[in-house]
């Protein structure tokens, strides 16, 4: 009876000291949007994971599952809304059927550059709105890396005048295929498994993907010879998303463990995808010397900026909280952009006028 | 004694299962280059500061002293070499003194922008590289916030040609002084607290510091009408040292904390200066609405080029790790800046013709 008792005091004091060290372990599961296989986005979730882990001396882990486990690509959000995962990891403009305030957190046509998206998220009340508008269902947004400025896509043939954008079959999505119909282009949506073979057999003309370092994989550039540059998603940011209960239920070191851990890693995946681009352009060139890159002509550009604002105010008269996004990205656009051309894009121009 | 035995064995028990809750708390000291009010520099520092405490929930914590008080703002390297602090925030062109190689992990004349150098760093065996650097030192650098491209300086009169480089009083420091100083300029150093009087009092002619968002506190567009563009400090990355020792002996968990902190806070910086800089840059014009922005004439930008690229040989010639250093820079730049051109900048300038 007395080493009973002894064992129990023993047992009660370990637990009063002991608790903190030896806590639940939290055991979390996050669902991608991507195949596991997409790098680099699908590198972001497994970094951004393994820092977690590491950082919480595996007392935190979450356990990252790929669209072809979940099979549910595009319900990622109401997953995460629902509790069955606790994280996701997507782009915000996939969401814009349920409200189509959420583009703006990804990218827009003719909208700002990376630099000056993640001054505008950072200190100029982007993530405040990213938040506001997030509310709703439940989760927390968060930047989830960042693929800069995309390609405007692959052709077969050249665009020359507004004409030739009549009737052109093009895989396009968002904002930007809503562009393109109100320029006569017959957009289509296409799985990314057959684009490839759309391309080739000519289902479509045209399509686009992201740039360099993601399109070498798929291919297109064996198939297309045009490679034109992009207006259309200038800064394409990709999500974390967190269940707002899951969050609040973490101890205050693992919340700022998951914040610091997915800055670390959107960081990261920026860097890696523009690192990735530069070598698989170098790669194309190289393998497919013949490949062009073209910039669409100013009337075509002209015609496409036109559209953009167009659709813009039609949305912004509808919607007040699309309004009110809007109009601050533009005015921090604005003004981000004046320095940027002094600073970044001075510099750059200068070196190449020197070169010529 | 039976009761003594009890508290014994309760107290081996304890201290047998709960250590890892109750291991000694980790206290370090970092000596910054810079005074504890210059953000933001010091914010980086801060910031980083705090994750780390928050992360560890408070077993990790770091004091940050400011050059105010250390009083060895050039020092910092040894400082930390020597252990009398674990950590310093500095910008490692500023060791240059004791290896010329230093200064490729800061930012050179006419050589990466921020996102090339970010992708060299961590996806071109740039990290590894500045790791052999500082094996010397006993100490490891990481990047430790970025200022993006710097503005070429404040100028009292205009430069349209060559000539009037010749006998120019001008501050401006590191491989830049030393381009400057071929071209005939009379270079001087000059305390930050005294270059405002000398820039009003005509001591000096010229002046570079950063850029809008750190050069509007230091007043100098009230007294000086000409702001020439960058040239000389295309992506000035600031450093992170860390004793090597010191590190060795945290726990894994707190290296991966101190580590993911210290990139959150480089990126946060990047990010933070470059919203500074766009606030700062309209307030600037919105007070002072003469100011000009000026870029060289390309015969004086040809000058430049060339005797920064005589400079580097030179040094190359005599010294083979700042060969190394120098060719794996440019080999990569010059595929990063082949595809920076085709997406970043191509945007910019094609919007700014859509404008016109």
């Amino acid at each position: 009876m007395k080493l009973v008792m002894r064992t129990a005091s023993v047992l009660f004091l370990l637990a009063l000291f002991a608790s903190p060290a030896m806590a639940e372990k939290v055991r979390w599961k996050l669902a991608m949007t991507w195949n596991s296989t997409l790098t680099p986005f699908s590198t972001a979730v497994q970094n951004m994971a393994r820092m977690v882990e590491e950082m919480s001396g595996g007392d935190f882990s979450i356990r990252v599952e790929g669209a072809e486990k979940h099979k549910a690509a595009l319900n990622v959000l109401d997953m995460v809304k629902g509790g069955q995962f606790e994280m996701g990891h997507s782009a915000s403009y996939y969401w814009k059927g349920k409200d189509i305030t959420t583009v703006f957190f990804t990218t827009v046509p003719f909208g700002m550059n990376a630099d000056e998206q993640y001054a505008w998220f950072y200190h100029a009340g982007g993530m405040e709105l990213m938040q506001k508008t997030y509310d709703k269902f439940d989760a927390m947004s968060f930047p989830g890396g960042n693929t800069g400025m995309q390609m405007g896509g692959w052709f077969q043939k050249e665009i020359n005048s507004l004409e030739d954008l009549k009737g052109l079959k093009m895989r396009i999505p968002g904002l930007a295929g809503e562009v393109f119909a109100k320029l006569g282009v017959n957009v289509t949506n296409i799985a990314p498994g057959e684009l490839y073979t759309s391309l080739d057999r000519g289902t479509i003309d045209a399509l686009e993907w992201v740039g360099p370092g993601m399109d070498i994989k798929m291919g297109f550039h064996k198939i297309a010879p045009y490679y034109y540059t992009g207006w259309h998603e200038p800064a394409t940011e990709l999500q974390f998303l967190v269940n707002k209960k899951a969050f609040a239920g973490l101890s205050p070191a693992n919340q700022a463990i998951l914040v610091t851990a997915m800055k670390a890693a959107a960081m990261d995946m920026r860097i890696e995808n523009f690192a990735d681009s530069a070598t698989a352009w170098e790669q194309m060139k190289s393998e497919f010397p013949n490949i062009e890159v073209k910039t669409f002509p100013k009337e075509v550009l002209q015609a496409m900026k036109s559209a953009a604002d167009q659709l813009y105010e039609e949305y912004a008269a509808q919607d007040p909280s699309f309004k009110e996004v809007f109009e601050s990205q533009r005015a921090f656009m604005k003004k981000a952009r004046t320095y940027y051309t002094i600073s970044e894009f001075n510099y750059i121009r200068t070196v190449q006028e020197l070169e010529q």
